[in-house]
């Protein structure tokens, strides 16, 4: 068992004003899925990109929008969002405070 | 794409003060895990039990300890818990407020 705080976990930049941290990884035994956590600072986004691989997602804190396909929906603590295989998305931070909220990700090959 | 409020998942009673929302799940599209979050009542606990699938927990609000085969370890707000496959461990509720945690499973058969 791993028990840890997420902020012990070393952040890796993905892109400027975004924070990538791999709380639960292969490396820890997980044999299935990663747990990784997003900072994302006011006015940074993800890019818009698709893939074969859902997302399960969970806001911690901050404000912002995904934005799909279907249009641009507001996300805030507690807001739940699955984002299936093979659909287009985005993240962007909209609010005055960091955009924090985990993303589970099946391992792919 | 599913975009939800945690709450708004109907809740469904464990056991005596332990609440699990199902809050992704394989009737929103998910196809490889389960993503539930459970609201642990103070001085409640989830069984001791293992089982052949991992976990991958992050907790949202309250204190408690995670008991494995090692000890006791307390767990609070933004603590990451990953439970290996086949190792024993109960969550239990030790503060005055409710024990909220994300909790990440494989689809099984």
């Amino acid at each position: 068992m791993k028990v840890s705080k997420y902020l012990e976990t070393e952040a890796t930049v993905e892109l400027p004003g975004v924070l990538k941290r791999e709380v639960i990884n292969a490396s820890d035994g997980a044999p299935n899925f990663c747990m990784r956590v997003f900072d994302l600072e006011p006015g940074s986004s993800t890019p818009s990109h698709s893939h074969a691989w859902e997302h399960e997602v969970y806001v911690l804190s901050g404000k912002g929008v995904v934005v799909a396909e279907g249009g641009e929906t507001e996300i805030s603590r507690d807001s739940v969002v699955f984002v299936p295989p093979d659909e287009l998305h985005r993240f962007r931070n909209t609010g005055f405070e960091t955009l924090r909220f985990i993303c589970v990700i099946p391992f792919v090959e």
